[in-house]
């Protein structure tokens, strides 16, 4: 009936894509308690900032000393956001951040030209020249992460054949450089999709190319990143985004048509409960969530934080897999 | 692939169940033109307020004075909530109530003592009483609500086959009074419901009784709410209760556990974005939500009320369908 994955893998993200649009700027020292915090609750992939002009940015300022200050973890990749060839410079010459061999590109026009001053085509023309500089550094370029992929505040719905014709162009430019696609992260950046979409994306990039992983990057705008959410695991989707509370664009917050990320404890939740190992340590979770809301500000739109988890009445009873198994 | 419905009923349980977990007590002329501002964005069932002792539930008391101002509305069903004979009584006094021949029962012994004061036993000894009453003012018994449905905060998870036991048992007591069961709301009162779980009490309700309608009233504590909406969907379940801006217990409102209904305008952006109408007109929704938030004074935990709907981009772009379809 379903093809649930056993376990997901989620990639915290709240340290970088939710403070960065914060008014209030944290140091150095809170990141680096909060991504302490988080990886206490059994995180392996977390955004620990991004190499980005701090004048546009200057949340993620000092993303360097934060990576200086964290522990090193061999068990814990530290990935960080960069955008041009400084921002990888940069992140390299730490020694500490975890840098991924993927190369962005954005389903709409309007966006990526507002976002990275480039057009769609160029994007394109600069990926030889990426490819080079992570050989350079002994990275593989094998990752490709799609923004927008499902709508656009600024076109409107992205269709599945332009999805699949960004990939695929991706594709065979990686192929000409001597680099494999192996990696898709499919971004709602602007919080567009609905689970009929997102399983209809899904499903045409897996018949596409079978043996491509993909992640998701979930924003829950108008309320569907969960529901989004499950419709990628029950097509076996295994890996995502999140970001803790939900941190992101907190709708209390006056952030004008902000975007929060789907929240990390609330999707461990739901991933739980249909046992689906996560590796998180919810209660704890959920106590870091707490205490983000203390170090921003402002309460932060997941549920779980209020609503708590289930753990406390959990003993003493039937265990989870028994309620759901179809024993009728 | 699926078997998502062509159209959904939204029922619209905010001035009830919404209103009533709200420390500030609306007027009756409040609640009047909450009513009739919700009634202007389609909706043609809509909860209005509850016949239960004024002292337990003072949000709800005067609701007759609300039915009163209310005008009188054939297209549009007043639905009520009365748990015992004096509030049928009451409702039926009203002569403007639309009153249904439902009877609630609960799948967990503890919360229906500490709600009713009564055990599970005798809530089915009263069965044959209410059918009694009800055919008096001349109304069949058809439905069964059954709340706690898939989890209490008392006794924890309820197991399939206990669900699939209850209704039988009312199904049993119906037939033998010479009523009939044709409809069931799956109530997740307290918020323990998964979307797997969702489709396999679904699943097994539907097998064991094809021919009878199934409404979920779901809450939204753990942030599940929305993936087990879609979950149930795509079984083809096309009514569900919701809460306009997801009133009913605001995580921001120091209720302490308190569980918000699923967001009626969250729902009914999900249902129009998968092409299943709801009869809604989303941005007046999203209007009224926005004054319901003032009337109440804190804000509600809905989404679109600040990410907005997709009106303002739908210009001047490709239709949803043609997005939707599978081309590829």
């Amino acid at each position: 009936m379903y093809d649930l994955p056993k376990s997901v893998n989620i990639v915290e993200v709240g340290p970088r894509d939710g403070l960065q649009i914060e008014p209030k700027i944290l140091s150095v020292d809170e990141r680096v308690t909060m991504i302490d915090d988080l990886l206490a609750c059994g995180f392996h992939d977390i955004e620990v900032g991004s190499f980005v002009n701090p004048k546009a940015v200057p949340q993620m300022a000092n993303t360097d000393k934060v990576l200086e200050k964290l522990g090193r973890r061999p068990d814990v990749a530290y990935r960080v956001v960069l955008l041009n060839p400084r921002g990888l410079k940069d992140a390299l010459a730490t020694g500490r951040a975890d840098v991924y061999g993927q190369i962005s590109i954005t389903a709409s026009e309007t966006f990526v030209k507002r976002n990275t001053n480039r057009s769609i085509d160029q994007t394109f023309e600069e990926f030889p020249q990426w490819i080079e500089l992570f050989r350079a550094a002994g990275i593989d370029v094998t990752m490709i992460a799609l923004m927008a992929a499902f709508g656009c505040n600024f076109e409107g719905y992205v269709p599945l054949e332009k999805v699949i014709g960004l990939i695929d162009r991706a594709s065979r430019i990686l192929d000409d450089n001597g680099a494999k696609l192996k990696h898709v992260t499919l971004a709602d950046t602007m919080g567009w999709a609905n689970p009929l979409q997102v399983k209809r994306t899904i499903s045409a990039v897996r018949e596409r190319w079978p043996d491509i992983a993909i992640k998701l990057h979930l924003h829950d705008t108008r309320g569907a990143a969960m529901a989004n959410a499950v419709a990628a695991m029950e097509l076996g989707v295994a890996e995502f985004d999140s970001s803790v509370g939900g941190l992101g664009g907190c709708p209390f917050a006056g952030h004008k048509g902000a975007a929060g990320n789907i929240c990390t404890e609330d999707l461990a939740y739901v991933c739980e409960e249909m046992d689906i190992s996560t590796g998180i340590d919810l209660d704890r979770l959920r106590e870091v969530s707490l205490r983000v809301e203390q170090l921003v500000g402002h309460p932060l739109p997941g549920k779980i934080i209020r609503g708590g988890t289930l753990a406390a009445y959990k003993s003493n009873q039937r265990s989870r897999a028994d309620v759901l198994a179809p024993t009728l």
